[in-house]
């Protein structure tokens, strides 16, 4: 007998008729025999409604009573599909993030699961009683109520499935698994069969949110075998695995993009010690994320540009704070263009070959696409292209390693 | 120093903009230097939503479950108040029902409350911080959501004054306080500044719905002074209390009626013992409540006539009830009549005055208006009586009582 813990997402979960489809999902494994326990988000939209009401409110909402507010939506699809699956005939039961209990951290809005009681949990799994978790919600030792975070309902799955040792921890989407790329851009991309933690990571980093980053980072630290898989079909998805158990390593496992770029280039700096710092010691207070960072040589010394990037959506506020520091730092002026995406490779099969980048920057070169920065880790290579370029680049880059599914 | 329990009802928190206005009520007694608790129902419409959910998922959804589902409203609006009062520089954090806890019997969906922790409450209130609790919810003893049961945030409030010892325990609704009858069919109706414990229970048993019936019983058996008052005015509302607290006491206190009552006659039915038991026997077993009985005197022995009112919702059901026992109780038909209406006049005066009874009945017959049935109890009188004469009995009774306010 298995223990499986299966997640549906908000879009699974809209509706009463699509909860009795994850219902009759969810029959298909209790009649295979599995203990069976369901992690589900609220109510496709309803999330973004509750957080409405929160900042009209209050802009600055207290975090604690704002959880008490947006954990309420979990709260509502869980009863409803235990509802459901008891008027289909199983035995079913809720058990809210206060009744396992879900201990989490005290960070109100973003905590994190520190530990998940199951001595019910395995009582009623043993009784043959379905458990209905709801995603997203905790609580304090303190026994307030907390949040995960946006997607949190991926990670509270991945945590029972850790706190149960399940078998298999399946994540029910809108998306059928996880892909080389994207479909909309590239229609010859193809669904993978098998993917590594550390390529899902990157690949979440970069822009393809199928699951919530830190899900995947806890699936990997606990060996949690996590799929990915369509609530809306039977084909089989995409399985989340270590590296060793892929035994024919592909290069390349994906392109991924992001459109959340912006590139800040501060011309004239002066070139001596702390001016540069004193320009990402701001951005860092102020809990802005700089990623690519290029340092021009300065020819004309002791003057130097400092390029790097944003997120597209903090740059106003990146702006001001460098504004602030002008004087500080000495610098000329201030570019930006928010006219730039970031294109990425992603593979383990990398750090084992030579010339995985050269690869993607003839490619880039051949199709006349200019490269304005660069960055890699170990099974990603990462570069800024202007956005004009998006959608060549991705299928260009998808051809150069052999990612087209056969014609 | 006092303690004030504050309970606002789903009208009050319709939306961002009332909750405001309810924070600035609240904001009103923490000025006075007050211990305030507030207890909240859930945005109006919200309650219904939920429990439309839960029927669509199913006809006989499961009642704990149910609960998990419905408790969400409140939640809601208890996090929302606190966010507002926060935001408005008072210190205020939420209780929930499991948190406090308050403690209720099993029985799901009508819950009857047991017991409320107010330790951490307490500490709360000492440390000046406003408390907001979510009316309508608590928890089993074995850790379950429970809810109270439509209106059941009265209750809930008036539980919560009872155990803090609170000297007041206000209920704000959409309407200025108790009249002495429906002022949209008797203009000149006046607001009472009092009305004791009982003649409100009776008020609200016979369709004058401004309290839910459980919280006055529970205020007249805990002692607990409750106030009715709008949230949209200023001006004084009701005071509920023990008879003893009022000292010019009125004849009658008010007129009401109830529209949700039908009659049926179940004609020649044999009068023997157990023909008649047999016939309510069968309405209990259905749960249908038979509120006026009228046994006619039997002319043509062994025939006799019964007459008797059911909730004209339940007419339906009570028919199909009193056809499967046709046979058994062997009367000849059935004739069922929607077009009644239930008034009564309401006062604790009477059980110390005779002919209270005798004004009624002349000046309805005055105006050539039948009396089809009539039940007393020890402050009430009602009769029975066509539809169509409703306004003009209720005008003429609160007339003959001397009800009017001056012209």
């Amino acid at each position: 007998m298995a223990t499986i813990v299966m997640k549906f997402g908000g879009t699974s979960m809209a509706g009463i008729e699509r909860i009795r489809h994850v219902a009759t999902r969810v029959a298909r494994e209790v009649e295979r025999g599995h203990r069976v326990a369901v992690v589900v988000s609220a109510m496709a939209g309803e999330t973004d409604r509750l957080v409405g009401y929160c900042r009209e409110a209050s802009p600055l909402a207290d975090p604690a009573e704002y959880d008490v507010v947006v954990a309420s939506g979990e709260q509502v699809t869980t009863g409803l599909l235990a509802i459901t699956l008891n008027a289909m005939g199983m035995k079913a039961r809720s058990f809210l993030g206060w009744q396992l209990p879900v201990t989490t951290s005290d960070a109100h809005g973003l905590a994190r699961i520190l530990d998940i009681g199951t001595d019910a949990l395995n009582l009623a799994l043993d009784a043959g009683v379905v458990a209905v978790i709801p995603g997203f919600q905790g609580m304090t030792a303190g026994g307030r109520v907390t949040t995960l975070g946006r997607g949190g309902s991926d990670t509270s799955a991945v945590a029972v499935a850790a706190a149960l040792k399940a078998d298999r921890c399946d994540i029910y989407t809108d998306v059928e698994g996880v892909y080389t790329t994207d479909p909309r851009i590239v229609p010859r991309a193809r669904k993978l069969a098998k993917i590594t933690y550390e390529e899902m990571l990157e690949l979440a980093s970069v822009g393809a949110k199928v699951l919530q980053t830190r899900s995947v980072e806890l699936a990997m630290k606990e060996g949690v075998r996590l799929s990915v898989l369509s609530s809306f079909s039977d084909e089989p998805g995409t399985l989340v695995v270590s590296e060793d158990e892929i035994v024919e390593q592909e290069l390349i496992a994906g392109v991924a993009y992001d459109r959340n770029e912006a590139k800040v280039t501060i011309v004239a700096v002066p070139d001596r010690p702390g001016a540069v710092a004193a320009i990402f010691g701001a951005l860092a207070k102020a809990n802005i994320n700089v990623d690519m960072i290029v340092q021009n040589i300065a020819h004309d010394r002791p003057l130097t540009d400092v390029t790097f990037t944003v997120p597209r959506t903090e740059l106003g506020r990146a702006r001001k704070v460098l504004e602030a520091v002008r004087d500080q730092v000495g610098y000329d002026r201030l570019i930006a263009d928010e006219n730039v995406v970031k294109v990425s490779v992603v593979g383990v099969g990398m750090k084992s070959h030579a010339g995985v980048a050269v690869t993607m920057f003839r490619a880039l070169a051949d199709r006349g696409i200019n490269i304005q920065a660069i960055t890699t880790s170990e099974i990603k290579i990462s570069v800024l292209i202007a956005e004009e370029y998006l959608e060549l680049a991705v299928r260009v880059l998808h051809t150069a390693y052999g990612l087209d599914a056969p014609a």
